[in-house]
């Protein structure tokens, strides 16, 4: 997506300046290495403003100008190649109903330090608090001297209220109303305040910004997570809604007189393709299923069940082709070990319960980020801030977290 | 939405000049009658500049300016109302299986005359262009002298390619890949291009700038309408899709084993919630079919057959409710009808299916423009032109419509 720069008339000169310096680094940060001559094309600003705003990255320790990695083309002096710097980094965790994963991320979405740890069966808000408190103390262990903590992001299989990060409804992990926000933020005291985001809609950010939907303005990202959820991108905009609860697609009603959801209803569509339909139809114990997925990868065959279940999938896909004329859908979580097993009864499904117009243009595709589309969600969430006023941001970072984390 | 003006540096002066007039244009043509303050304090531009800008929609015979209406508050001046001229004018065409309604529209949205007649039971798509110039000739008879057509606007019950405005499908007109566009706009030859929109998208956006959404940023506009699509407004914005398809709601997968639907699949929603469901359900002629909802007027309770019809367009809302998180449903077409006699079923469903962090925040209502908001909607189109550049748009629109029809 090219951003214009702002132009300074009219408006508060520093304001801008700000503005384009946070502009700045979201294309460097999302590139990770990106020439200044194509920086300066993206901005619509001039060279000499460009070379400016770079020397200010430089200084600030988030950017470092090099050389460029490509062959030189044409005549004039070549290019210089600006690269993020982990002078800036974030602690993305990605809270699952089976495990947690913590990482400490650079600029430019590196993953430079990661730790996995169980949670507890209870799904006791507190204690998971702790774990993420103890992971996150191993991943910034090594951490650079002088490297600024800006910002820390969690991914939630939930409904999360945007005001203040109350967890609304976490049905998998049995939590209603949980203010884990506040947990977690009065373990992390000033280190940095941490931002919960839905699971799925994590998802798809990533995806959009990094995985299989760079350059896509119309993505679903499906989190398979015990129920599945869904982070929708519509226009190169997350889908929100009116109170930030948009995705629920895994209770779309499905079969009327389906099986009884955790939700209440009866035959929301994750009662069919959820993971306890799933595992059953493929035999996995039931202590297993909170990792299905990995159940899931030394299955190579199909059995009839399974199908069946494949069969489910496309065809509650079809409803979300027929309603929001995706360009891709991203299968994420256990979803992405199920899809290779039963793809030709997802596309049979699509087929017959697609409309043409917008199933020829839909492609239904793994995540490219792996597992960790949700942790790098988590990591961007973390970002934006810094990404909106870098000077302003690191101005209150935390230097030293890792005595923080253990006092 | 407040739209902040442009200020002129760094960009070409004309364009910033016509860019405002537009914006200012668009403030009245929503508004009706705006008072310059308000304009002002909507634009972020000074007065001087406000003031000029009026001007010029007054000379253009766009805008008049006027004492206020309303009483005056505190000391200074009182501001000045500036109202929408009717000095140009838009077509609208509301295409419908059962009928056709053709309508001159002025700025501020004011139906000035209007015409309806049947359309052919075949559907054939050059008759209904013929019949479409008919009721044309109809509404500009007594048009003012000089007065400005600048657009013409149809909705369609169909999905339409956003390029050349194929009508890709119009399963209940019968049509697949039918050139409406062009087949009208030889018809019409300069008086306009003709704009297509789907029927539900454009319920939505009259809804939303005029009726029942007005202020709400996520709507959701169901058109009964033989089948069942819906325009779907998300963060102030029209959800496109990849490729404008988005919105099929009625081809939702809802009950595996239900009815053929014309898609070709089984168990589309709209097999449940369609015309001819309910027609069934309350013993509606099949003749009648294109006309349910004058028939459920005149229907004063709900039959056991139809209560089933409203519990499944409950469910139905609830996937809707929990996919989208919308602030409102519209609910359009013979849906309008069907609503007060089945309110309390629909409810009873939405409160099983619905989750409740999304369901808490929807309000599910008639449109505010009654059976007219396809018809404003296509007008809103029409208009579009107008509001981007009145200078440019009035430069080449046809001052003569009455003639060049009849030619």
């Amino acid at each position: 997506m090219a951003t214009a720069g702002r132009s300074g008339v009219g408006t508060n000169q520093e304001d801008v300046r700000r503005h384009n310096l946070g502009t700045a680094l979201g294309h460097v940060h999302r590139a990770g290495r990106i020439s200044r001559a194509e920086l300066t094309a993206r901005m619509g600003l001039n060279r000499s403003t460009i070379a400016g705003l770079v020397a200010e990255l430089e200084s600030l320790g988030l950017a470092d100008q090099a050389k460029p990695s490509g062959t030189r083309i044409g005549a004039g002096r070549p290019s210089v190649d600006v690269k993020a710097r982990t002078g800036a980094y974030v602690l993305a965790v990605d809270l699952r109903v089976d495990g947690l994963t913590v990482a400490r991320v650079g600029l430019g979405g590196v993953v430079r330090a990661r730790a996995t740890g169980p949670v507890p069966p209870d799904h006791d808000p507190y204690a998971i608090a702790d774990s993420v408190v103890d992971l996150m103390r191993l991943v910034v262990r090594d951490v650079e001297p002088n490297a600024a903590l800006v910002g820390v992001g969690l991914g939630v299989p939930g409904i999360i209220r945007g005001d203040d990060g109350l967890v609304r409804l976490a049905p998998n992990l049995g939590w209603h109303d949980v203010p884990f926000t506040k947990i977690l933020s009065e373990r992390l005291g000033p280190i940095a305040m941490p931002v919960l985001g839905n699971d799925a809609d994590l998802g798809a950010l990533a995806e959009h910004l990094r995985g299989a939907g760079v350059g896509v303005d119309d993505l679903v990202y499906l989190s398979g997570e015990v129920g599945v959820g869904a982070g929708v991108i519509v226009g190169g905009r997350k889908l929100e809604g009116a109170g930030g609860y948009a995705g629920e697609i895994g209770h779309m009603p499905f079969l009327p007189e389906g099986k009884l959801c955790h939700c209440g209803a009866r035959g929301c569509w994750e009662t069919e393709i959820g993971a306890p339909a799933i595992a059953l139809a493929v035999g996995c114990p039931a202590e297993q299923v909170g990792a299905l997925g990995e159940f899931l990868e030394g299955v190579h065959e199909a059995t009839p069940d399974l199908r069946v279940v494949g069969r489910h999938l496309g065809r509650g896909l079809a409803g979300a082709v027929n309603l929001l004329n995706p360009r891709v859908i991203v299968l994420g979580g256990y979803l992405r070990s199920l899809f290779p097993l039963v793809r030709e009864d997802v596309d049979a499904e699509l087929q017959v319960h697609g409309l043409a117009a917008p199933r020829e243009q839909v492609l239904v595709t793994l995540p490219g980020l792996g597992g960790d589309s949700v942790l790098h969600g988590a990591a961007e969430l973390a970002f934006e801030p810094l990404l909106a006023d870098p000077v302003g941001r690191l101005a209150t970072a935390c230097l030293d977290v890792d005595s923080a984390l253990a006092g």
